[in-house]
């Protein structure tokens, strides 16, 4: 790996040359769920996106340890640190221990994932259990003049802050502008400013994800886990910082906040932001009608689907848009997609049956390095998976005509081909090959040869053979029935 | 559910009623694995054991909370509070942050589970996630005086507990004898008597797993922690608390110890324990050369196995024990498992092809609800598994009579008999219709047939049928070659 890799920094807007701190290890910290409800595409989208992200910086040669958070407690209705606990909503309503329902969606996140073939992280901490590190950030930032506690909540002061930093640096938000264009405060409000943002919220007494502090009976702010677990894990100062765009602000924002007041650095070097997803080109909501979760996609149950879409076309797709990139769903985009990663997967199966020859054609045996070169120069521009799976799509015309005897290749020249594939494809775009794999498809395909071949025996008068092909199917709990168009099948 | 179910409780040697503090509601707590290592068989029993449990109390129509921990933090090498983390040690000579550790062995447990069918708990909370509450059980001892700070340490003194309490109520064991039979203690120690254990332990330089508490930088004690998450999920007085037998000294007896010396109560009303497994006879150990995890019971992949066993052979055949007798694991033994495991499968899928008549022979009418009934009381009898299974068995000579005209039964009581042994067989047993869902005999069973079809094709020399098979099986990558046993086929 001579080539740097580039990656855009949402900071400074431009794309920078990937210098770890301490090569060759690499710290990446990404924001995981918040655990009350099904996992759905923008949980899907972020945990793609830094998969490959992780994938390539192993492959590239670093050290990575790849901390992804699940979000537990302290994550509220709105951002402005007002309603109830996300969590404890959810348990409210089903009656159940907060704990109960974060357990449940996170065993139902992990399942999605585990079928979307995201690896696990290296370190998957909750919010719940760094309450003491969160409070030891409150301390420090208190201690440092830019919190102040009131009515046992603490609050973060963006306005002392933003009096010597830049509250506002990573998402472009002015705070004067902000200020402005925000309602006055009533005198109820513990808050001094609109914007100044919970460290520490003192809890209702009907609240009950609690922990003593020195100022309240209460939870942590949601943005404070980051900074804690992030510190905790990573250290202070560490390479990447992950997420959602839509997490740029607050969330991220006040990351660097509290990180700058706590310990006087910003967390990290790079920010790197995934764009969102819309579903027929409008953003999913609850109340759009329009909210369709993993499970639905994976099963086609969903009055907005027409069938049903592997976790693999949902992979492929996600990872054809770059991730800077906005992303449509719709029945027609998932579908283009399904054939176009089966087109791929054929290639690569046909490719893997091509009998090598003594001699690579020339122009061939200047492709192969080619290929090898474009991929990485596709990855190493800022990850962009659709230039790399454009480049793979080239490889279709020469494995076409090698299969046709069009070229010829010799064995050295073939092995580099299939592993230059093969590593792209599926140890850094992560698909599987679920043509081989799918079981389903080779059941299928044997049962259409099967009902050929008895339609065939009875044509030809043949009834031992197709009597003997019904008796044998039903020993394996497989019936036929003969229809107008044709024989078909049923397995119990 | 109006007949009760007895639970064997280890308390008192005696099988007793099970009573729920508060119905319908029941809190169940098993210890969980300390995640150093691969899973196996070891964590296997209980975990099974308890799902078997957990099943049938829902069943049986409880709302069980069931909570099971993750050891990450303070099981340290030996049982007497010395030594090093095992989970520090296995992150020293692995090079790795002991959280990448115990999440790497936490998802290789959560994997094995899946595979054996194992329902997740309703909470899986994490020890080094529950420090606060750990720290105030501390305090709570302090006040009571049942501890002392030794150099910055913080011991149980079990002398002083003893003198009001019994300590060794659970596993039986008199204080006396255990100090009779004990070394001296050396003026070195922190301990005041050997038999006192560590609620806090300061934290050593090297030390990395550390938080910050009133007696010294360090992390609790091993027993605390179920202590604390017990109480925190379940209450301080819950209904059953369950573990591998191997716990009950010194870490259930500490349990007790703890929460009675803390909040005044005993923990829970009933203690239950899985006995331990052996193999091929001998104590399971990795200086024994007969440490067999669960990834090599699957793939077959380990010197002292003959073959794979599949996830279903393990669950059936721990569940062939009643969970209070020791188990012996050999290959003969497994083998007998795998057979008898499948041909309950074969029985049940026959059943469900059976075409009901207009009558149901006298006899069998008696059988059905005969058969329901001893399927209960079997396990109402503290959970006995294994006469639950023979009673399965007991069905096979009626299905096998049905399959072969002997008898007759009609719709109404073929609905019952189904729906009692898929009930207990799937549901409660928690094993999986393996044959049905393994497609990969289903692939063995159509390739026998696509095989012999062209053998005699071949024979009746129709050459068209047979290249056409050749063909339609190449586009499947299914290839076939002829040898002098006849055909063999191989799919990449």
């Amino acid at each position: 790996m001579n080539q740097p890799i580039q990656i855009y920094n949402t900071l400074s807007r431009t794309k920078e040359k990937f210098q770890p701190i301490n090569p060759p290890f690499v710290g990446m910290y990404v924001c995981g769920p918040t655990v009350y409800g099904e996992p759905h595409l923008g949980h899907a989208r972020p945990a793609i996106t830094f998969d490959l992200i992780f994938r390539y910086l192993k492959y590239a040669g670093y050290k990575v340890r790849y901390v992804r958070n699940i979000t537990d407690v302290g994550h509220l209705e709105n951002d402005a640190d007002e309603g109830e606990d996300k969590i404890e909503k959810k348990a409210r309503l089903e009656k159940l221990e907060p704990m109960e329902v974060a357990q449940f969606y996170t065993n139902s996140y992990h399942e999605a994932m585990r079928l979307l073939n995201v690896l696990p992280p290296s370190i998957e901490p909750k919010a719940s259990g760094h309450i003491i590190e969160q409070m030891d950030i409150v301390k420090k930032i208190l201690d440092a003049g830019f919190a102040y506690i009131s009515n046992g909540s603490v609050y973060f002061n963006v306005k002392k802050y933003s009096e010597t930093h830049q509250y506002g640096k990573l998402s472009g938000r002015v705070l004067d502008d902000l200020l402005a264009n925000t309602r006055e405060l009533d005198g109820q409000d513990e808050k001094q400013n609109p914007y100044d943002f919970a460290l520490w919220k003192k809890a209702s007494p009907e609240h009950i994800m609690r922990w003593k502090s020195p100022w309240s009976d209460g939870f942590p702010g949601w943005h404070l886990e980051c900074s804690a677990m992030s510190a905790k894990y990573l250290g202070e100062h560490f390479d990447i910082h992950g997420g959602g765009m839509d997490l740029m602000f607050p969330h991220h924002e006040s990351e660097i906040a509290q990180s700058v007041a706590a310990n006087r650095v910003e967390p990290c070097n790079y920010w790197v932001h995934n764009n969102m997803i819309t579903i027929n080109g409008q953003k999913m909501g609850k109340s759009l009608n329009n909210f369709i979760n993993l499970a639905e996609f994976f099963s086609g149950k969903h009055p907005l689907l027409t069938q049903a879409y592997s976790p693999m076309t949902i992979r492929f797709f996600i990872l054809q848009a770059h991730y800077r990139g906005t992303l449509d769903f719709s029945n027609e985009a998932l579908q283009a997609a399904e054939k176009a990663y089966k087109r791929l997967l054929t290639a690569y199966n046909i490719l893997l049956k091509i009998v090598p020859a003594q001699q690579t054609d020339a122009e061939l045996a200047q492709f192969i390095p080619a290929f090898a070169a474009k991929c990485h120069e596709a990855m190493n521009d800022d990850f962009n998976s659709p230039i790399l799976i454009a480049n793979l799509f080239e490889t279709t015309r020469w494995i076409n005509g090698l299969n046709e005897n069009k070229f010829s290749i010799n064995k050295t020249d073939l092995d580099a081909f299939t592993h230059t594939f093969h590593t792209f494809m599926f140890d850094i775009l992560g698909l599987t090959n679920e043509t081989a794999a799918d079981t389903t498809l080779t059941t299928e395909g044997l049962m259409d040869l099967i009902l050929s071949i008895r339609q065939q025996a009875k044509t030809n008068k043949d009834f031992a053979t197709s009597d003997k092909i019904r008796d044998e199917l039903k020993k394996l709990n497989i019936t036929i029935k003969d229809t107008k168009d044709g024989a078909t099948w049923n397995m119990e």
